[in-house]
């Protein structure tokens, strides 16, 4: 078969990662038959430096267009500290979220027993640990009306949701509760937040749909408590925009991986595959970042095209690449590999 | 001296604990030469059931004329899964606040040596860790405006947030950095929102009046992690409200004594004191809910009131108990005391 993928790699280390992420698709489409077309577009830093705005619209229009959008990270340290900057890089990836329609988040968090050492968190505490976390993504305070006075005395962010962007994700998320251990916890703050309170009468509402899966509710500060005190009583979390984003970060660490989490963002047809971890500017170009995370995002894409086969091939190298120690300095400091060993690796072995 | 102190033990465990922390002042009154006169007030569920009203005026008024507030906890389970209640617990705790002017909420959080072994996290981790959490406590999302559409299917929060409510909290931070590591961490997430933009932009002015103070800057989500990778980096950690509470209650759990964090929130001239931990529920009425930490929040208390000596004293107690293992079953389960004997042990001990 012959796919479309948009290629945004973007900034810092994006550019190294997704080239390891290419160079293992190369050697899926040679072992089973299939082509990939990669059509390279610009996002985030990069594409302010050479067009001025980091989402340009030929950008959004090759995703439309493609089959599947795999991505690297963004994001440049000269944008984070001026406050005053009128354009930043991660408008880039907000507008290219709600211009794909992109409502969910898909982050899965999995203890890797091989990894497990490398936890900051005891083996007792993680061992089991797999979790789905189903973010929102294109709603909340992320997307609310921003302001600030004339005087710059002032500062507001505004924060909304509606049954129908609650509604669609949940049900996403109870879906996979049922392929998996049939249990879903909603993460909010229904005791301050009008939005959180609708979130929670909303998926109470829509529970009545899946009277398999077990619902219960999680206060944010609590949810923030219990990832480090009892992970492995999470099956799938669902929650809003902004606690997601905590959450799923706070959760990615645990595993002692971050360098391999990978995570999927869907809603319309087109989704979009990217690396958990961010841009790593102290790393760029030092062909040290683990590519890991951005080959797993690649098959969670093939996945999400339904090749399961090949999605399987690729998650069975990387686990060969673990066993064997063939892996970046973040997780085998004793012996590091470069990236583009690691790569090579992974191309050859599939 | 002689000291008016507003009781608000509230819910759940709060009443136990609490009782335990004025047994601990009482004996500090016979050894110091102090009168502490406890005057009791209504605060949260108790206060619903007996008032209708999660704060009545009697007890903001008697609050407003005390020397310092004791608070126990509040909450109760059958308000968390009705997101229609009118009337709800935790209005009380947020009222109070706005109406004492507590805008700052201080949480010491440590890695007690003597309690490593219990913290989820490994020990090399979190050895060393001391750090001073400032979280606003009277803005931002909590106090925005609330509203839900008439057909019920849109909610809204507002936050907004004033280079003054950022300045007065800002100056307190720079300050505690001064008498400690002086090292100052602002948690925001100013690539996504305006408020985090001037929360940046004011306290970066500021910093320029604390030269000796190294002031950074972390996205939540990173610090989320951080907190877990690597809690000793952190000094002082000044945040807003809404991160304040997710970061702060990640923070708690890391030390492995939960049941030991007291805090404070100040700004007016009344101070309030309460342990971090919730109404536990569960615990309620069965004598086993640690009253340490609203024990150590009487000795914020008193330091609050330069009572130095008598502080130290109580934590000296306190020191004393864990070194004994005369503490509560989540802190020594093979052989747990109850919690009127930790608050004898302390009383006699002083
Ligand atoms: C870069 C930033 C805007 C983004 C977010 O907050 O959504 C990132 O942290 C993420 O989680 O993908
Ligand atoms: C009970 C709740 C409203 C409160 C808060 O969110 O501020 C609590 O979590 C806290 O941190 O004191």
């Amino acid at each position: 078969m012959k796919f479309n993928i948009a290629l945004l790699a973007g900034d810092g280390i994006g550019p190294e990662v997704t080239e390891q992420a290419v160079k293992t698709l190369d050697a899926i489409a040679d072992v089973y038959n299939h082509t990939f077309k990669f059509n390279k577009a610009l996002v985030g830093a990069c594409a302010i430096d050479e067009t001025g705005d980091p989402l340009p619209e030929d950008t959004i229009k090759l995703c439309q267009e493609s089959d599947a959008v795999l991505f690297g990270a963004i994001g440049h340290p000269k944008y984070d500290n001026d406050p005053s900057a009128k354009v930043r890089p991660e408008q880039g990836l907000l507008k290219l979220r709600k211009s794909l329609g992109l409502f969910c988040n898909i982050r899965p968090v999995k203890a890797y027993e091989r990894l497990i050492e490398n936890s900051p968190l005891k083996k007792e505490i993680i061992s089991g640990t797999d979790i789905s976390i189903y973010r929102e993504l294109t709603g909340g305070i992320y997307f609310g009306d921003k302001h600030i006075s004339e005087d710059g005395q002032v500062a507001s962010d505004g924060c909304s949701y509606s049954v129908e962007e609650i509604t669609r994700i949940a049900h996403l998320a109870f879906k996979e509760a049922q392929n998996r251990r049939k249990k879903l916890t909603l993460v909010d703050k229904a005791n301050v937040l009008e939005t959180s309170r609708l979130w929670r009468k909303t998926v109470t509402e829509i529970a009545k749909e899946y009277e398999d899966v077990e619902l219960d509710f999680l206060f944010v500060d609590n949810a923030a408590m219990q990832m480090i005190l009892n992970p492995s009583q999470f099956d799938v979390i669902l929650t809003e925009n902004l606690f997601g984003d905590i959450i799923s970060d706070e959760a990615s660490v645990i595993g002692g991986s971050i360098g391999l989490l990978a995570s999927a963002s869907i809603g319309s047809t087109v989704g979009m595959f990217e690396p958990i971890h961010g841009s790593f500017p102290q790393a760029t170009g030092k062909n040290i970042a683990n590519p890991l995370a951005s080959i797993l995002s690649a098959a969670m894409m093939l996945r999400h095209l339904d090749l399961h086969k090949e999605a399987d091939a690729i998650e069975k190298a990387v686990e060969k690449s673990l066993e064997l120690g063939i892996t970046t300095g973040d997780i085998n400091p004793k012996k590091p590999y470069s990236t583009t060993k690691v790569g090579d690796f992974i191309a050859d072995y599939i």
